[in-house]
């Protein structure tokens, strides 16, 4: 049925996005050891592709995450493109150090919204982690690398259910007056649907329209950069993301294939594939810089890498074809 | 980012929509045959969940499509449920007449804008289909069962490209013409995209608006049932969904577990997972009458039968948890 009650208008969108691709990372960590010179194949294939922001490493225990290990290797093994802003995640401040000395360009931190999930994923309370994050800031500020907070759990965690929006917007606000300068709102668990990212955005607006009545505004740098980290957990990250990039969020983390979730598990859904989130803004007409097709090429490299097919789709069947110009 | 170009509006969704489960018939066809035992308990399981529309069978020739065969003793085995709505797909007047002579309550007939897919599907140039459709209309009529012409290749087909959407809303037009009294857009190939489906309703209003000026609109019964069949075969059908439902398509047709793409291909694809759509909906607030944990455990007898995991996320990891009333 068509209903009548509905107004019929199409969404605007805007012209462009910013995408991080973070299957280098997010996807590949929890999968069996890939070698450093793989790795670096993989990114390299991503900066061919067109991407220009690669969240490449993390500087976190060997021990803990051997598929991490070598991160240095893989960042000094990069012929490295001025134009690419190659990111590396980092657990705490000996992390950032090794960071910052393999010359990134960014730093992605974590915390959780969910004090049980950080406890559990770093054991530490929120409030430590945020004083973790304190101290990266301070070491990176003198480097003049940025800082990208990626707050998990900001839909809501299996522990305690759902996140509260302005909750989740006070925790980035503090992260913020720690200094770091970009925010992305991650669905670590597939929570998100598209009513919690209006639910989320409406917070988010309701925010900085307080912050700039109070004068605030200007120093706040992570207004003007606000991300979203997706998963497919629940076949919900593509509608996710649209429903944000409706609402003028334009910045989104993706991993290559989709990758990122457990390799054992159908339908486990890994990050939103990166391939698929493209293959859609072009047929709608937004621009992301990235091509298509070397995405498909890149995502079969991964296949090649982690020895199974990946998630995504696109990645099997292509982007539509519509044979128009 | 937020892009301070986009007007922050939240979409007006409709409050209910209408789903039919077409997991017996299009879900199970691909697949190697399943019991009419097993098929009868599928369907029992989808009405306990409460589906009132149940695509149940296709009567089609048993040595083309081993998977439908006994559709007559299905449906004789079944124990009807007087409020729900039991389908079946008939490719022509033979099958037809059998199906109404098995007593359902709705044919759906198949027809492609594709000329190219037509032929290779049916074997009859898209105007024969038309012919045939008019046929069956005729003899269904007769017995006041009423006829939904599902419209494959709606939003393209890998042979001729984009489908042309006020092309295909006069395809159904001249369907509607013929005696058919719903009409089911369909995405075949996985080629719809939210900008398509715009683009599809976008054609609708501007028809049925014409039609309404000239007088012409009361005849049209299939203004008032318009549904979408959508395929995951890009990971877009969600997306796809609720960009539907955003301008008022209230009916879809799903499959439990996500069931009708190639059983072999990673990342094929089958139809939309009704539980993805009924966990999403169910978090919006959009009322579908289906509860998702029955359709859950549906998704783990469908499992049980075609004896592999089905590809939804919700049928593994179940709809989230809000922890709220």
């Amino acid at each position: 049925m068509i209903s009548s009650l509905i107004s019929s208008h199409r969404p605007t969108l805007p012209p462009e996005v910013t995408i991080r691709d973070v299957g280098p990372r997010d996807g590949l960590q929890p999968e069996e050891p890939v070698s450093v010179a793989d790795r670096i194949r993989l990114i390299e294939a991503l900066v061919e592709a067109g991407l220009k922001r690669i969240e490449a490493v993390a500087f976190v225990s060997p021990t803990a995450v051997p598929a991490m290990a070598g991160a240095g290797e893989v960042l000094a093994g990069l012929t490295r493109d001025p134009s690419v802003r190659y990111t590396a995640l980092v657990p705490n401040l000996r992390g950032a150090e090794l960071a910052l000395s393999a010359g990134v360009d960014e730093l992605t931190v974590t915390i959780s919204f969910s004090p049980t999930y950080n406890q559990r994923n770093v054991k530490m309370t929120v409030e430590e982690s945020e004083t973790v994050i304190s101290g990266i800031v301070e070491v990176a500020d003198s480097c003049g690398v940025p800082v990208d907070a990626v707050v998990s759990c900001s839909f809501g965690s299996p522990y305690e259910g759902n996140a509260d929006p302005p909750e989740v917007v006070a925790l980035a606000q503090r992260l913020a007056d720690r200094g770091v300068t970009a925010m992305t709102f991650a669905d670590t668990t597939g929570m998100a649907t598209p009513r919690r990212i209006h639910d989320l955005v409406d917070a988010l607006e309701t925010h900085f329209a307080d912050r700039s009545r109070n004068g605030q505004g200007p120093a706040d740098a992570w207004m003007q950069d606000v991300g979203l980290h997706l998963h497919d957990t629940r076949g919900t990250a593509l509608a996710n993301a649209l429903a944000a990039l409706e609402r003028g969020i334009t910045r989104f983390d993706t991993a290559i294939g989709g990758l990122g979730g457990s390799p054992f598990a159908h339908g486990a859904g890994g990050n939103l594939a990166t391939e698929t989130l493209v293959a859609t803004l072009d047929d709608m007409g937004v621009r992301s810089g990235v091509d298509v097709h070397a995405l498909v090429a890149a995502a079969a490299l991964v296949e090649d890498l982690v020895g199974r097919p990946v998630p995504s789709g696109v990645a099997h069947h292509g982007p539509r074809q519509g044979h128009q110009a």
